[in-house]
Parts: C-alpha cells; sequence; structure tokens
C-alpha cells in the first residue's frame, strides 16, 4: 500500500507526541507500505508567531505573515525527520517550495494548483520517509503562500492525489465520525464508512474534525481518507465513495447546529429583485445567511425568512431594519434562540418517506418545525434551541441508529 | 549610494528593538540611498531550536538541524518587514531560497557558491527593500543549508558583492574597532579606517565582532565594510583597502589573547620528518596549533614549542607525553598560564624598527619574552600571563596610539 499520513499540531507538540507519531509511521513501514508524511505546525506554534506579528502591525502585511505561519510547520517537519533518523529509517523533510506545492489566489488562503512530487514518489518506492510540511507552498512568483487554518487536511489530501496514494490516513484526536454527538445520545456509533457527499454534510453542520476543502479534493478525485486517532489505533472511519454497504440504512446520521439565528421580513412587495435588494446588503457585510424560504406571494406581499450564524444576529437586524423602511416592508422579526437538526445520509435518495417520518418523529415529541430545507442526501428543519437535545435522540433512536442493525420502515 | 545593511540577533530581538532598526533603514531612504537589509534569527531562537533538536535526538541530523535554523531568519526578516510596511516602505523578505544564495559543501557550514540577485537589485532600484535572512542558503539539489555560526556577517558581504553595492554597513552591539581593549587602556581609541588585512589580524586574535569569513570575502571583492553601532548611530570603523591615509601610523593597534598554553617537548632527535611526527597526532584531535618554534639543531638534537588554546592544553599533554617516548626525545614540558601579544600595522611594511622597539619597550618593563611570530603585518611575542595588562598598555603607549596624533620613531 501507498500511504500519505497527516498528523496535525497535538501530534507533534512535544518531543513525547512526535515519538508517539514516529511509532505509527515506523509500524507502517514494518508493514511493507509506502509511506509519506505530512505535519502541521507545533501545537501553540502558529499562535505564537501571529502574537509576535500582532505586537509589532495591527494589520501585518499578509505576504510576511504566510514567510512566518509556514517556518511552523518546517520546525515539525524537521522534528519528526529527526526522530525517524535515530531510529534508522531514511527521512528527510521538505517544505511546500522543496516539496513541489505550486498555489495560486490569494496570501493565506492559497489554493494549490499543483504538485511536482517525482522527486517525494520515488522516495517513497526506495521506502524512504519524506516529512512534508502541510499548509503550505509556493506561488508562481516564489512566494511563500499559506492555505488557511486546517490546512494541512488539504496539503494531504493532494499529496495523496499526486503521489497516487491507496489511502490518506488523517490522525486526529477523535476517532472517527459518530452518528451523532455522543455527549447528546449515548449509544451513538462510531461509523465504519461514510461517503464524501455524507462527509461534506456533517462538515457544513459544524462536525470540525476535516477541512471541508479536504474533503471536497478527495470527492473529486476519489482518494480515500481514513481518519482515525493518533491515541488509540483503533481504526477510524473510512471516508470513501458510496458503496453498496452503505445503501442498507437510509439515514447515516443526526446532526445539530445551536449556532443560529432566524430573522422574518414580512410584507415585502412582491417585486422582481427583491432577493437581491434583501440579502445583498448582508452579503456585503460578510454574513453568511445559511437557510432561507421565501412564502408564495399573497396579494403582491411576501415574507422572508432566513437564519445567520448567532454572532451575526444584532448586526443583520441592524441592516434589516434598514432594508425594511427602504423597501416599505411591514416589519421584521427575529429569533436568536433557534437551532438546527439534520438528517443525513446517501441512501435516502433511494428511500421514500424519510422527510416524513423525520416530521412524524419531531410531531410525535411535540417539537414545532418552524423552516424546513433539503438537499438529496440531507433534509434540515429550525426549530427552537430548547428541543435539540429531545430532537436529536428522538431521530437518532428513530432511525435505527441506536443499534448496530438497520430497522426498516 | 547603494547599501546593504546587515543587523544581528539583538536588532531584531524584540519589537521594540525591530523599531529602532526600521529607524535605521528608513534613515538611509530618506538620504536618497539604495538600500537592503540582512538580518539574523532574534537573540535566543537559534539556541531554542537547537534544545527542541536535542531534546530529540543526541546527534540530530544535520541536514535537519540546518532546516530548522532557517526558520529563525525567516522570521526576523518578515518580522522587520511587517514594521517597514507599516510605515508606508515597500519591503518584502526573502528566504535563502528567494533571495538566490545558492550554496556547496555541507550541511552547517556550506559556502555561498552564487547570488542570483537580479530581481533584489531591481527591488533596491525602485527603492524597495529586501528584507534578506542572513546565515542560509540552497544547495544545487534544493537543500536548505546553513553557513555556520555568525554566517549572516558573509550573507551580507557576499549580498552587496552581488549587488555592486557601495557599503556594507555591518551593525552590531559596538561601535567599532579600537587600538586596543577599553578595558586596560582607557586612552584606547576607535579607529576611523581599518584595512582589510589588519581587520583579518584582529580577528584571528579574538576580535569577535566580525566574522572571519566575511573579511577574507571583502578583501577578495574590495567591498568596504562600515562596522558600526545600531545602539548609536556614530560613524563606527571602515574596513577597507589599504590606503594613503594609513601610512601615517607604523603600528594600528595592540591586540592580545590570554586563551593560550605553551608546550615544549626537547630533545627530539633531528631527523627529516619531525614536524610532522609531531603535529600530525595533534592535528588529527582537531587541535589547532597557533605559534611554532623550532630551535636549531644542536649535536643531532632538537627543541619544538608550539602554541595551543587552552582549553586543549590537557588532552595536548597527554598526546605529546606518548610521542616523546615513541620519538624516544628527552621530555615534555609545559606552561599553561602563556598569553599572546601582538602589534599590527600594514604601516610596519613601510617602517624598519617596528620589532625592535616593540622588543625594547618590552624589555624596559622587564617582561620575558618566550616566542616569537611575525607576520607581514604584525608582530606576535608569547609572554607570562601576569604581564598582559603591563605589556598592552606600554605597547599601547609607545607606538602613539593613546594620542590622536602619531608619534615618530
Amino acid at each position: 500500500m501507498r500511504i500519505v499520513q497527516k498528523f496535525g499540531g497535538t501530534s507533534v507538540g512535544d518531543p513525547e507526541r512526535i515519538r508517539a507519531t514516529a511509532d505509527i509511521v515506523q509500524g507502517e513501514l514494518e508493514c511493507g507500505n509506502e509511506v509519506a508524511v505530512v505535519v502541521s505546525a507545533m501545537s501553540g506554534e502558529t499562535n505564537r508567531l501571529l502574537l509576535l506579528a500582532a505586537e509589532m502591525s495591527e494589520s501585518p502585511a499578509v505576504r510576511e505573515l504566510d514567510a512566518m505561519l509556514s517556518t511552523g510547520e518546517q520546525v515539525s517537519a524537521a522534528l519528526l525527520a529527526i526522530e525517524l533518523q535515530r531510529r534508522g529509517i531514511v527521512a528527510s523533510s521538505y517544505n511546500g517550495s522543496q516539496a513541489g506545492f505550486q498555489t495560486e489566489g490569494h496570501f493565506a488562503r492559497a489554493r494549490i494548483r499543483h504538485i511536482k512530487c517525482k522527486h517525494l514518489l520515488q522516495r517513497m518506492q526506495k521506502k524512504e520517509v519524506p516529512v512534508v510540511t502541510g499548509f503550505q507552498g509556493v506561488d508562481e512568483d516564489g512566494n511563500i503562500t499559506t492555505l488557511g487554518r486546517g490546512g494541512s487536511d488539504t496539503s494531504a489530501v493532494a499529496l495523496a492525489v499526486a503521489v497516487e496514494a491507496d489511502v490518506c490516513d488523517i490522525y486526529t484526536d477523535v476517532d472517527g465520525i459518530y452518528t451523532t454527538d455522543p455527549r447528546i445520545v449515548a449509544q451513538a456509533q462510531k461509523m465504519d464508512r461514510i461517503s464524501y457527499e455524507e462527509m461534506l454534510e456533517f462538515a457544513s453542520l459544524g462536525a470540525k474534525v476535516l477541512q471541508t476543502r479536504s474533503v471536497e479534493l478527495a470527492m473529486r478525485y476519489d482518494m480515500p481518507i481514513h481518519l482515525r486517532s493518533s491515541f488509540d489505533l483503533v481504526t477510524g472511519t473510512m471516508v470513501s465513495k458510496e458503496d453498496k454497504t452503505m445503501e442498507r440504512a437510509a439515514i447515516s446520521g443526526v446532526a445539530y447546529n445551536r449556532d443560529e439565528a432566524k430573522i422574518t421580513i414580512r410584507g415585502i412587495p412582491d417585486d422582481p429583485g427583491i432577493a437581491a435588494n434583501v440579502f445583498g446588503p448582508v452579503a456585503e457585510e460578510g454574513i453568511n445567511v445559511d437557510v432561507i424560504v421565501q412564502n408564495v406571494s399573497e396579494q403582491g406581499f411576501t415574507d422572508i425568512t432566513f437564519t445567520v450564524p448567532r454572532g451575526d444576529y444584532s448586526r443583520t437586524m441592524v441592516i434589516m431594519s434598514g432594508i425594511c423602511e427602504k423597501m416599505d416592508a411591514r416589519d421584521v422579526k427575529g429569533d436568536d434562540s433557534v437551532a438546527k437538526v439534520s438528517v443525513i445520509g446517501v441512501g435516502m435518495r433511494s428511500h421514500a418517506g424519510v422527510a416524513k417520518k423525520m416530521f412524524d418523529v419531531l410531531a410525535a415529541e411535540g417539537v414545532n418545525i418552524q423552516m424546513i430545507t433539503t438537499s438529496e442526501i440531507k433534509i434540515t428543519v429550525v426549530i427552537e434551541e430548547k428541543y435539540i437535545e429531545l430532537s436529536v435522540r428522538a431521530l437518532h433512536n428513530a432511525f435505527g441508529l441506536d443499534h448496530t442493525e438497520t430497522v426498516e420502515y
């Protein structure tokens, strides 16, 4: 097998952790596998560097920030290479430039354009271990660029694609993706497999285990990601293409997000372009509008309801009041104690009735659904926040996730 | 004027010092000069990184050490660039690879082969400020290499040569080279000018202000070095080609070194090759032999006396005892309380009698000269250590260095 392994900041946080990480690398080599490693900066290092820059300037030049931040990974990569060599393993560190990560776009959020990785591949084939800095590359002018927070996941998947690895192992401090939050539902189970699409839906709902971009990249090139714990070497969750075994269950998991606020603007004259007029000013402020519902027009007037992150609630209310006046709408109402609950599963494509079952379960629990939005593999409802635990537990049970067997419905 | 400025670790040691350094850079720009800057790592940073590596392994791979250590300068260069930009100056940091420093030879002590600096020069000509990492480059295989401790001086001089600068300003925590140690002679004066050759002699005698390699490089390409203080912007000492004004005085300064020990092997059968037999084993141990004196042979036997750094005294005595037995010599004697005093000056080439005057002065003070060695521009004597202050003061005065006027003799 050819494997690209990615280790985060805690896995290279101190000499002891680096040794434990080297154990994992050595283990794969001893199984006869070809291995390349991608590392993040030692935990705390990126913040230390940001603090230094902040002491210098309130708005430090972003090109220079990238040059500074990239050193964090260069140090951790060298330290891991030193440890591997101490064990007699041939290993060398490579920074973004040396590893051939060519990027484009803005500093601080560059995109990987191409990886010139022939030399790395040759080393892997000789059972040598390239230890590559995550999170960074160089643009066409030779400037050092970074990929944004969490970019090391994307680095690892991109390298795995480039060297045609069999799998990209992403080591983290959790041991996989669960059917729902185990803090709410004790019977939550770790999933053995999950499709890229489902992983994206989980990620967009705030499961901060994998950077969304890395999943999108893996999906585009069909690179399986094995999400696993560096503290506990049990099998984690394999993120891969949807396969037959996944079709057994309609629903893979139940996700939720408390960080929601709901705003309704009522009685807007229903002219063409009202959506643009409402959401343009919100977008300009950098506020992410999520669920949007527009009612059917009645006597030339309509209502629009949407959700925003709770932290943007007050700002959005101010903007909407201005818009209300300008557009001659009736009024604006808001509620910052709502939350989202979603059921997710590629299986719902082939099972009718998932939505109906979801609504029945919530009705039986007396939970009022305020908004509904659907995608091909997800149904999301907005409800009062206080019903979150109740709803998640009821849905997790009703869709058969409390047990290892699936339940017919 | 086109200037390359070099700032050491204390000059970029914290935000306050970086701001003071930026003041100096800005000052030169405002005078209409073209400026490039070379920086060391923030003081303490190199040691912090070495400690991290030492925690990992007793003998960390030298390639990885270079990769780690090079990050120190990358951070300080970025911080200075951030500060310059905050002031509205167009500035960018460049690491060794980006600045085009191509090296050859070993890790940890690479030599600069070539600097591809066309892009840096173009920026300087546009009054932009490249801030370049000292101490480092990349070899032909793209590996990061460092030039050895103090290598930033060499980086600065090499860059100055490459961009055809008028001068290389090296900022440090002293304000120049003195005629002798001001701690011994209160009347010691800062020299306005000193030749490359004299500077090399001072450096080899332990004046740790400039790395010897950087002076050799400056001499080869005739690049004037302005050695000056970053704490006090008075004029420092200009290290440059010997010129007419330097010929006024026979002697430029008096230097000394306490770190000496003397060893004599007596009654060696005077066969061809005895020097090789004596010094071969010492060199193999990495011990630097300095002054060597061999007496005229008497009845087929000779004596050899030499000095070594005091820290190597015991080791050398052990080696010499073995050699004594093997070569059937009479005995070995040692003395680890000797010291060297030198008078240095390009002027002595054209002034007869400098040596005689030196010996007269020491004799008048009752100082016994144990060994003598000379170069074209230096006379060194080995004496008992306790006479050091007395000798330095007497020579400094006798050669007219206590005054601004030179003294005829």
